[in-house]
């Protein structure tokens, strides 16, 4: 096949993928998602719908600053209303006013839409899509333009489908984007149609997909061809593939699949694949071991947990449970798995296995006293802690702070460097107040003193934190830099509501570095003051620590 | 393409599905289990491995008394061990021990785990099968041949893996499994390897593909060609209806898509592409509308949450967000679905947020007051009031009893049934004690009257909880029923830490129905009552307001 052609890749986890239920972005969050893409190393970043949201503005504002090395970020829209001119309308003039050099303009494909939904004619509609991209072109941005529903509406009347496509190209459309809104379309009929687009623009002479291929002198810019694909036949990552085979460039999806009803393509489950398997470069070179890594980031700011059955980057992608399939591992590493986990940033992990579950955790022990070995005795010791803790609720896979303290508790390597000896938070609302309010009061002991503080907080938690460091600057004044980064909160068996245990992850910096501790209880307050506390000790551990061990 | 044959379908959710992490079923839940996939329709049930599990043993022995209409029970094990006949092995002992009418025996056909893993001659591995399958046979019983790792193996070696598959038909196995055992196979190169063993075995003059295809007479039975494919690349779906086109009969999977890494091909996801696009029957007539509810059954006995993205059957599968897609569904049903939801057992929805249409808004507005329009001022004065709420942070597309409350309020239809005057709540932990406790006392104000009640709580708003029912119940004894059955926290930005902002969301119940409301603020205890105060007011509105309507 010789040197394959690299395939953009179009993240719009801002704007599509924000349609998913439980999935909102503030213009912070926005801003975050935008520099982890970035730095992953897609082409394109949509990035919201600045006509139709006020927060989109704003953020399209504050992105100038971001100084984005790898991707473009790009407004969405729609064509101009009906009966307006591009000129008239606001929604097309917030696009050119949120200020990127692409923008993304939407139309219909599908007759019935036009006729039915938007109630225009179908010439009507063709005037809609050229006068929009038209205008966006002589206002010197480049058009990326999505045909919505075009699968469907090639299946119902192919020539009007191909109209509005050949409308597009002519208006100045530098990408081209075949859309199966519904998500019904199967992969065959995604590369006929796909196959059918390319042959009609070749028919016009213009070149046909230009994915990476020079246009002819004199000619016209080809334009590029993209596949936007929807899960709602579990069929995404199938119908891109069959997509690019049949000759696309440009894949729209969302890194972790997000998206309204079943998610937009998850580029996750394809990147490798296309990277791997098919040899198209998606991203920079040496991104692609970093992906597991950007995904963890994004579903941080999205606040939602990753599904552990994610292909390729899922914490269970390439889990073994014992016997066979560790067995096999051990002898041959391919015999049981597709690809090596370490390509795309991911690790192999074996559950319920005594022998090797002792060998990845000496090798993780080792980290903190090199001398220990799979056959130590505090390997073993560990491992039942971890076993019964994790029982318990507690979970160390974020939490590497407290999973330090707590091996070096096991190591006899660290004693606590102070002691809560009692607390107190109040939170209330007193009668005639407007709003309520929290305070705490601590009492701890430190190397046989004794030291009280009290603190006011937005709510019992910011409370007790206040008072705890107050109580700890005497004694350690560099916590007077450490801050809290992070604050989360899950409940573990949200059966039994708000009596059920729930689980803090805590993420701390005292600015140069980061690090995460977790607490468990029935009790919320009681659950933060043990990540509060560990948090602590950790800094004060590799501070001070560092410090004897020089002596 | 005439009248279409049926595809067998064979669940493996207890013997493939139980290698998933998390999933663990006891005997009780694998008789349930059994009964739910007989009850939907499946064809097999491959129920466990009674050669490793004592408990699928058990298993087999009870389910002999369970009575199922549709599924055949299998059990499943390995071809014998290399060195031994069929007759010295227990674990093929067992096989029949377990008293299935039919056996699922898997068996080496890439060469590579011959030699590499198993370490034993290719030709010993052909005896393996042949004699294997010819025991289990001459016993009287049916034989399911999985041909492991075919994908891999025909790749690697064709001649060899099609031997095996040949040797496999000779010594009598009636159905033959191509597997795709480490996921990564793509769908076209599934579609060539069934293509290659079905013209392999015509060859050879005995027929090939027998799905639904009559035996010439005097003939063996033709085997039925299977595909067993796994997720790892997220083309499970794809892979298995790649099959079914090249010409398979059979489809091996788990109804949730349980299983070992990124899980089995997820046959709710499948089922309804084969029945409703290829028109594949699947399931007895009249059985796919009640594909949810078994998923629903299944999930609740492996005590898991359905994903609420999974295509089909999901709770967001026919959710809709975007104001646009709302209001085009409104226009033609078939405009924004690629099915109708009833025909799955699922339902259509509008979510409630900020990118909701008037439409819509509308449409949810008239189930509490049928005269609004999408003109209504109260339509234009509620979308103003999410769109403001949902930049604080609140999120009402998962709490339709907030966003009833809120509606209610627009439109002058309610007055509270009771106002909180005071509050506090008091966490601490007292010097010399040994856990955390929490308390709280309230002032609330009922219709003239005032009352004050405390109680102790599993953490402050577990008190809080507790104390505020405790006041109420005096005046609406109804209450008594009421309990929050889930509570979830989620912190809205991160990044201010512990005063950053939170959205707690409750469901209640009262054992009839169940309602969900949602509170935000930069105190988790303030959070909590405001969703609190929703739930317990949506109980009081949905009682006493048909009262009072019905006077």
């Amino acid at each position: 096949m010789g040197t394959m052609n690299a395939i953009e890749i179009f993240d719009t986890t801002l704007r599509d993928g924000a349609q998913g239920e439980g999935i909102s972005f503030s213009v912070r969050d926005k801003l975050a998602v935008s520099e982890t893409l970035d730095e992953l190393g897609v082409a394109w970043i949509e990035a919201g719908n600045p006509g139709s949201n006020p927060k989109d503005m704003e953020f399209f504002h504050l992105a100038q600053g971001l100084g984005l090395k790898n991707a473009k970020l790009c407004a969405f829209g729609s064509t101009r209303r009906k009966g307006l001119s591009p000129t008239e309308d606001p929604q097309v003039w917030s696009l050119l006013e949120a200020g990127t050099e692409t923008v993304v303009i939407f139309g219909k494909s599908w007759e019935l839409h036009v006729t039915g939904i938007l109630r225009a004619d179908p010439r009507e509609n063709l005037a809609m899509i050229a006068e929009t991209i038209g205008f966006i072109r002589a206002e010197g941005r480049s058009v990326i333009y999505d045909a919505e529903h075009f699968f469907d509406g090639w299946q119902a009347n192919p020539d009007y489908a191909l109209e509005t496509l050949r409308t597009a190209r002519e208006a100045g459309a530098g990408r081209i984007v075949l859309c199966d809104t519904n998500g019904g379309t199967f992969p065959e009929t995604i590369a006929e149609g796909v196959k059918a687009v390319i042959k009609e623009l070749e028919v016009r002479g213009d070149g046909g997909n230009g994915a990476g291929r020079p246009a002819r002198a004199g000619a016209s810019p080809l334009p590029v061809i993209g596949i936007h694909a929807h899960n709602d036949s579990a069929l995404a990552v199938a119908a891109s593939l069959a997509a690019v085979r049949a000759g696309c460039g440009h894949i729209q999806g969302t890194l972790l699949g997000f998206g309204e009803r079943c998610g937009n393509t998850n580029l996750a489950a394809l990147i490798p694949s296309l990277e791997l398997k098919l040899k198209r470069p998606c991203l920079p070179p040496g991104r692609l071991e970093h992906l597991a890594d950007a995904c963890r980031k994004l579903a941080e700011i999205a606040n939602v947990t990753i599904p552990v059955n994610t292909p390729y980057i899922g914490a269970c992608a390439f889990s073994h449970k014992a016997g066979m399939h560790a067995d096999g591992i051990l002898k041959i590493r391919h015999s049981f798995e597709h690809i090596d986990p370490a390509l795309v940033g991911n690790g192999r992990r074996f559950l319920m296995s005594e022998v090797v579950g002792r060998s990845a955790l000496a090798e993780r022990i080792r980290k903190i006293e090199p001398s220990v070995t799979r056959d130590h005795p505090v390997t073993a010791i560990l491992a039942a802690r971890l076993k019964s803790l994790e029982a318990e609720g507690w979970a160390f896979d974020g939490a590497d702070g407290s999973f330090e303290l707590l091996t070096r508790r096991e190591l006899g390597l660290y004693t606590p460097f102070f002691k809560i000896e009692a607390y107190r938070v109040v939170s209330e609302h007193p009668a005639g107040a407007t709003i309520a309010c929290s305070h705490a009061w601590i009492k701890v002991f430190v190397d046989g003193e004794y030291e009280i503080a009290a603190a006011e907080g937005e709510g019992p938690v910011n409370a007790l934190d206040g008072a705890l460091r107050r109580a700890l600057t005497r004694f350690y004044p560099e916590l007077v830099q450490v801050r809290l980064s992070d604050y989360k909160v899950r409940v573990i068996d949200g059966r039994e509501a708000t009596a059920a245990k729930v689980r803090v992850l805590i993420e701390t910096t005292d600015g140069q570095t980061n690090w995460s501790t977790v607490g468990v209880s029935a009790d919320i307050i009681d659950a933060s003051r043990a990540a509060l506390v560990d948090s602590i000790e950790y800094k004060l551990i590799q501070d001070r620590g560092r410090k004897i061990a020089g002596i």
